[in-house]
């Protein structure tokens, strides 16, 4: 349905593995020392084809849209709060906007369907698709038409980074009741039961809690007796509970895979987002970094279910791609680290007497 | 005996802390959803006692000492590697040296007694108390007027970085055969059983280990027998099997917490340090970051001695300051976070419907 789905994605070779290792055990180092970092470097050197992997290109995007079933009262914030966010981050003043000047990374906004009509704003690009998604307590989220156009600006938006030489990614999203679609997306793809996973969000108190099970449950009961079809595969099931940020976030992770661009993922969001993408495309997961474990009830079994650890535990919840671009400066040590540190020859460092060297 | 050793350290007031919860809670995010970055800025607001927490002014200081105990063969690297390090550092070679040009941080090098004479050279500060320190298996690592040596020196370098207006230091070390007196520290602080303790270090094979063991056992056991005058105090024994660069570590970090300095603690030694510092004077521990959990065996052990969770958990074993250096770019987001987010009032972001505000 989706043509450039089935372009290739590049995937490792051992003997790059191998180069990238050795170049590794070169360094004044005791070897492994560096932990994490060279597993890190060693699998960017893998993608990248290089004994020098770099990111230091690289841009930050969010995907922002609005959800029909925070109609259903599954939000701590009112729905309005998806565009102030915007405007926030047009303005400069969310999170994310100072993690990008920290970092000194462009920002950009995908406004996908806000129910609120934005001005034009600095950083923000209006690509509205409808006003919001449909509830899909009752109903698909989206048609397929609108499903296909988020998939297909979120290409846009990749393929651009590309011509701009931009080698990673930082993906965020922003709409208010996202995570009840996520926790949907979820449980539909893999068959969980909706308490298992669902979690506070922006900060429910028990009692929202509750309902925002009750309205999950409700909503795959409908689909499944009245509409199975929609639940029939991982686009299926994205076009009938998923969001248009989420569906982008998803076709980002399969395209940057595609054109060898590394992608950070952020939080829960951002995790069943890349679930999806590696359902439909199972060779993108080497290019997915997993920035961190959220406080969110359900991501510590969304990256189980992916089979990943992620590179930090700071308890976030905030989304936004605010994780992802707190781990942007870590993936950066670690290319600089294999790139510039000098040798044991060059810098006339003995080795271990253990070791094979001469 | 060490005069300044009783000169004051600055609390955390409660109301410095609530004042900076109120503060945070004002950002645009829901109230908590930064996680640990959130503590990390209340803290250093408090400590700070301003509400706009500033880590920008930081520098990287290492310093370097050989050991005595090294001629028991108890690493898995030669003890020349210590100097050879140290001229690596000064050329920019090293795993430090690339994390202080990523993140624009001095680097300086003292050398407090390496048995290699060493030229002048760049970043590296000669300060030689002796040849290195005497084998602690038979004798006291270091006699008074050294230890006080080694304790004034860092002092000095910390009384230095405060008129240079340093708000955080980065403190690394490098001693071949380190982690062998930091693991006798430890026992003989805690009484702990050597073999629960002791770890690879730079990359011991098993037998190497259990050597390893057998002379901290042998050590510890004589100056039990011999001299327990020299395990009396945490200074005692700071003295009897410590390193000259594991006491100006452990000086470092109460010396900066006097002057409101911020020191990022690195990894098994400079935890181990840490805990010394923390025994001497238990009011260092609030300006003290712990960066990482390492992979070395008992660095665990010491960071749940001290009571404390560290940012990272990247199994890094290298030392240099280098997990210190890799956490420096979060604590300064958590920081710039605090200062530069906007407010709800500010941003017109519209709060929770669970929120008591307005």
């Amino acid at each position: 349905m989706i043509k450039w789905l089935s372009e290739p994605i590049h995937k490792m070779d051992e003997n790059d593995l191998l180069q990238a290792q050795l170049k590794q055990d070169q360094l004044t180092k005791p070897q492994g020392s560096l932990g994490l970092l060279e597993t890190i470097a060693i699998q960017l050197s893998a993608l990248q084809q290089t004994h020098s992997p770099n990111v230091d290109e690289a841009k930050i995007i969010i995907f922002a849209a609005d959800h029909g079933i925070a109609q259903e009262n599954v939000s701590a914030f009112p729905q309005v709060v998806t565009a102030e966010m915007v405007k926030n981050f047009s303005a400069g003043g969310a999170a994310i906007c100072v993690l990008s000047r920290q970092h000194g990374l462009a920002l950009e906004v995908i406004n996908l369907g806000l129910v609120t009509e934005l001005p034009e704003m600095k950083r923000v690009e209006n690509k509205v698709i409808s006003s919001g998604t449909h509830s899909f307590l009752r109903e698909a989220a989206m048609n397929k038409a609108q499903f296909r156009q988020a998939f297909e600006l979120a290409k846009e938006k990749v393929d651009q980074a590309k011509d701009n030489h931009c080698r990673l990614l930082i993906l965020g999203e922003m709409g208010i009741a996202n995570t009840t679609s996520a926790s949907a997306l979820v449980c539909a793809l893999e068959s969980i039961e909706p308490q298992v996973i669902t979690g506070v969000g922006t900060g429910l108190d028990s009692d929202g809690l509750q309902h925002k099970i009750q309205v999950i449950k409700d909503a795959l009961f409908f689909h499944q007796e009245k509409h199975p079809a929609g639940l029939n595969s991982p686009l299926d099931i994205l076009q009938t509970l998923g969001g248009y940020e989420i569906v982008a976030l998803t076709a980002s992770y399969i395209r940057a895979a595609q054109q060898g661009i590394i992608s950070i993922v952020d939080g829960f969001i951002g995790s069943v987002a890349a679930l999806f993408a590696i359902r439909i495309k199972p060779e993108c997961k080497a290019w997915l970094i997993f920035s961190h474990q959220s406080a969110e009830q359900g991501h510590k079994m969304v990256l189980e279910l992916i089979g990943v650890k992620p590179l930090l535990g700071f308890n976030l919840r905030l989304g936004e791609g605010s994780g992802a671009a707190l781990a942007y400066p870590l993936i950066r040590s670690a290319c600089l680290l294999q790139n510039e540190m000098a040798s044991f020859s060059s810098a006339s460092v003995s080795t271990s007497v253990h070791s094979s060297e001469p």
